[in-house]
């Protein structure tokens, strides 16, 4: 757990640096807008000294990376004071928001009957998760005050290209033009490019570059989103759609049985330094407010939420008590604190109850199961979808994206894609059409459990059904019968969404379904998500996927070995596995590795085959070939040759 | 690492018992052959305590068990003896094999000059890896002596049901009329088959209950192998064929860097325990024969093998000295050992191996890279192939299967379905049908690293060129950027591969690219790979496969936490994670879990939506269905009410 005092802004156990060899962080300005600093991460490489002793240079490869201020060596902040509000002067500069006196904090919002309730928990020491007042800054919220919507959506349908739109086009190109410009003769590694693609067939279409004019263009027609509410000024803009990078969440939140205000900060600067494009904020119990508030100030990336969560222990956890008033005040509240997307189940309606009795596994969605239960209670239709015209009009005046929840899904492979589920995808598809009317941009949250062969019809019908909206699946898991490797049975399912169109994935940790994860589990669970958010973005086409691909095996094959392990998406432990074989320092230069051992390795057979090729008088890769077509062809010719044994 | 002198027959640090409580062997009698006793794995579930008070029994489950006799707390044998020889009756029953004196083991066998250097080695105290002959039981090699192959395709073509064919009929349907035999109330639990399979789109067809006929049918046509060394009566009868359960391989051998005869054996048991259906033997270095003595004596699952490596070995590791001669001597020594799959590299064409010239990562198949080599140097054609015809003879007559070699898989994302690699799988496909000419029962290899969107081609092609013959792909890899993740990575490929119709996956630890597996990486890797073979034979709609996720989803629901954990590819590692959270016993018999807390939980919630519904005067499913709906139809028709704020 990070001391609250502690300078150092980096997770305590591992900062960037150690867990990033050979990397430094970068910035790219804009060109529209030059306040615009795009930070990447940029891995240096050693040049490869070829058996001819020429020596080439090795391009460093830039990757995207969500770690924020705390991802820079240089920057000397610390979780008490917040990270620098980045957005606030590009905010401010629209001139269409004004400040103004935010709602008080009440007791109940961290889930108090009173002050006085709130002073005794706090002063148990015995209690674990102890209330813990945000120390840095606090400054009025933000809304919308010109009688239009603040939300990108608004601004790329008036045709304006703002800040975040130039700097998402920056970051989708993970600078690939700057790299190759640091690349000493100019040119690019052997085959950067020879990647054959043959088209998507699943209908996504990337250009070769990303413009400011393009992203602004997607988010106008809601095939893309920017969650950036004007409250939360420290987030770096981010896109989700599914022209873009495949994106993945990484879920934390503290619950009733479990974990503190610093352990959940702490989990979202880890999560993001291992790669998480956006965070989810799922806390529960005693000090939401409070937990929220760190989080909102110290993170690099959209949070968003679930209120309902919130709104239900305001009424002490009874779901009948729940009402329109209690929930409205939550997502003001929300709203206030800066977060940047909201989910909300407004799509559970009171005839899709009854078809989920039947299932092997009901309604495993906690918003849904609330939902449905407050349903039932009151014999009326899902409050939530009766007030969706006002829930649209307050996202509009924070620029608060909906991620309209799936509380329906199944929860099992066999639930999977039943009329339960559809009718809410339908419903989901009827709420982002209002919402868009509105200005407010929306998501569509997908399963959750399904087989392999039925995912792409989920990703077929939410497209269709919902406009072209961006999805945002949890996993899916493809079977149930690992439970401790979930990240792996989900890990296959969101690889093959993500390359259907899928734009954002749900991380799944190896604990679900048995505890809540700890740092170990969040990384594993990063990582499984971004191998398989990177699958899908090679097999879509992203014109600058492959690179770092490319820049592995380049370095694997020439036995580069340090460049191999910092090249990966986790460094550490790549490292870590080699040692347990060959742990000295001599194997990390040496030519061969653990597998062959040093006089039977395939690679440097490979390199013997064209180093002998080369002795033969060939010395380029083209002659190499023509010659030994030669070859090939005068033995061919020579066809009695061939039975003859040696 | 076990003691040889280790009464006790299972893996030392687990043993069956301890990685899979509640878990019974059984065994199902055949009918045709009633000698035939099929290992299973029965996994005993608790009842269910429905609100209403009723109890429900939940029928066992029974799984597919490849663990052999190591897997029955009954069998009381030990790995000096080895396992009793399962199939040497049914094998000498069908009269067409003859008893000879064997070839007697060289000093090269083993990777030694003389049988003096052998000594001189394995009296060095330091070495790690010492010489060990196999204590126990030797047998005269058998070999056909009737002048027709004594392989399961040459039966199989004849008409002739095989006890390794009813077996596997067995084996494939998961014993499942007998599981609802036991169910007390004789149906099976709610939704057991309500599994909404489309249709494959793929092309495999499973019928609804595998029969000995089918089972015959599949391997004349070529469409399916049972590899099953008629020196091998140890194993236990398997079936690798798309019509079929997805099967999985697990690599392990000792290499000149690394591990012992005793581990292997070891890795061995542990990965046939947590699932392998095959074990290829990859050994080189030193002790190649004896290690593989052991190995073949105490393993009940198929042992494949790359003859070249110890061909190497006994040339010194000069490729250039490699030969027929050599070559053919080892094929004979290992088909008398009782190998039951030989990797043979005999696609690898000269005129190929230019076309890897300008790859990023060469050849990368070490007997792709050995036989590239031999080509080069002594501009001949590659020796396998024009010596296929000897070889499908020799192989014919011990009932050794073909696996033949893709020497020139792609290394990388970059190379992935390149001229090379297709090249040589044209030339798989000749070979093959000159194999089957032979009675000989044949699969194909295929890559490696291939990026989503291409894998489908290489399915594809394979059922095109190879005839049919069943696939066996490593991976493939859908990324190259995680190395210390490669099993993920891999996992992806190797489940979408599996579901277009490939028949076994070659599974890839978390140490691939950076070092040899120990026990741990196997147990992921295998883990892994039954979760990738799963999720395939789901998605290809196989009848039985959905029963297990279904009884596990069912128990997760009603908090059955044991079963739930029992059910689990991997039940102690469930168990360890729910305990890091909630270790008190009690916690695994509560109506919630970890991740929400007590009073929040979705399922508990679901639950409290039936019982209203029940104490509205609704006590079966169908009547709350029923009911629901006149609720929301009544409901519609008061639609006044809808807008209406609670």
């Amino acid at each position: 757990m990070i001391s609250p005092n502690d300078p150092n802004p980096a997770p305590e156990s591992m900062k960037a640096g150690e867990v990033f060899p050979n990397s430094r962080r970068i910035y790219v300005a804009g060109s529209l807008h030059p306040e615009v600093r795009v930070p990447m991460r940029e891995i240096d490489l050693s040049p490869t000294n070829h058996p001819s002793g020429r020596v080439e240079e090795n391009a460093p490869i830039r990757v995207y990376d969500p770690s924020g201020p705390w991802g820079d060596p240089d920057f000397r902040g610390n979780v008490e004071k917040g990270l620098p509000a980045l957005r606030r002067d590009w905010i401010l500069a629209r001139g269409d928001v004004e400040e103004y006196e935010g709602r008080s904090v009440k007791p109940e919002d961290n889930g108090y009957l009173s002050d006085e309730h709130a002073d005794r928990y706090n002063q148990n020491k015995a209690a674990k998760n102890r209330l813990k007042e945000y120390p840095g800054l606090r400054r009025n919220p933000l809304r919308a005050s010109s009688g239009h919507a603040v939300t990108q959506m608004w601004y790329a349908k008036q045709g304006i290209v703002t800040p975040e739109m130039e700097f998402i086009a920056i970051r989708e190109n993970l600078g690939r033009e700057e790299a190759y410009r640091t690349l000493k003769d100019g040119k690019g590694p052997r085959n950067l490019m020879n990647f054959q693609h043959e088209g998507n067939p699943w209908g996504a279409a990337i250009p070769e570059f990303i413009t400011p004019e393009f992203v602004r263009d997607e988010v106008a027609r809601g095939r893309a989103i920017i969650p950036a509410n004007v409250n939360h000024p420290e987030s770096e803009p981010m896109i989700i759609g599914r022209n873009f990078l495949v994106k993945i969440n990484a879920n934390i939140g503290n619950s009733a049985v479990a974990s503190t205000i610093d352990e959940e900060v702490e989990k979202m600067r880890w999560a993001t330094l291992w790669g998480a494009d956006t965070v989810m904020d799922l806390s529960t119990g005693k000090n939401i407010h409070a937990t929220r508030e760190w989080i909102m100030r110290n993170s690099p990336v959209p949070i968003g939420t679930v209120p309902i969560y919130q709104a239900l222990e305001k009424v002490n956890g009874r779901v009948e008590d729940l009402c329109w008033e209690v929930y409205r005040d939550t997502l003001i509240e929300q709203a206030e604190q800066g977060v940047d997307y909201f989910t909300i189940h407004a799509g559970v309606l009171l005839r899709f109850i009854p078809k989920t009795a039947t299932r092997m596994t009901g309604i495993v969605s906690r918003g849904g199961s609330i939902m449905a239960k407050w349903c039932l209670s009151h014999h009326k239709e899902n409050f939530l979808y009766t007030h969706w015209d006002e829930i649209c009009d307050i996202c509009a005046d924070y620029d608060v994206s909906f991620s309209i929840g799936d509380g329906l899904r199944p929860g099992s492979i066999a639930d999977a894609n039943d009329e339960a589920q559809f009718g809410e995808l339908e419903v989901q598809g009827d709420l982002t059409k209002t919402a868009w009317d509105k200005g407010v941009q929306v998501m569509n949250e997908g399963p959750g459990h399904v087989p392999m062969h039925l995912i792409h019809e989920n990703m077929e019908k939410q497209l269709d059904w919902c406009h072209e909206a961006p999805f945002y699946t949890l996993g899916p898991l493809t079977t149930d019968i690992a439970p401790g490797y979930d990240h792996i049975t989900s890990g296959i399912g969101a690889a093959m969404i993500g390359w259907y169109g899928c734009a954002m994935l749900c991380y799944v940790t190896p604990k679900e379904h048995l505890g809540l994860p700890n740092r170990e589990d969040v990384r594993e669970g990063v990582v499984t998500y971004k191998i398989a958010a990177h699958a899908a973005d090679l097999a879509k086409g992203h014109p600058a996927a492959q690179e770092r691909d490319n820049a592995v095996s380049k370095a694997r094959f020439e036995f580069r070995w340090e460049d191999q392990f910092n090249l990966a998406l986790d460094p550490p432990k790549a490292l870590a596995f080699h040692d347990e074989t060959l742990p000295q320092e001599g194997a990390k230069t040496a030519h061969f590795c653990s597998m062959c051992g040093p006089t039977f390795c395939s690679m440097k057979i490979t390199e013997e085959v064209r180093e002998y090729a080369a002795k033969q008088g060939l010395t380029e890769d083209q002659a190499l070939e023509k010659g030994m077509q030669e070859k090939a062809e005068e033995f061919a010719e020579n066809g009695a040759e061939i039975y003859s044994a040696s």
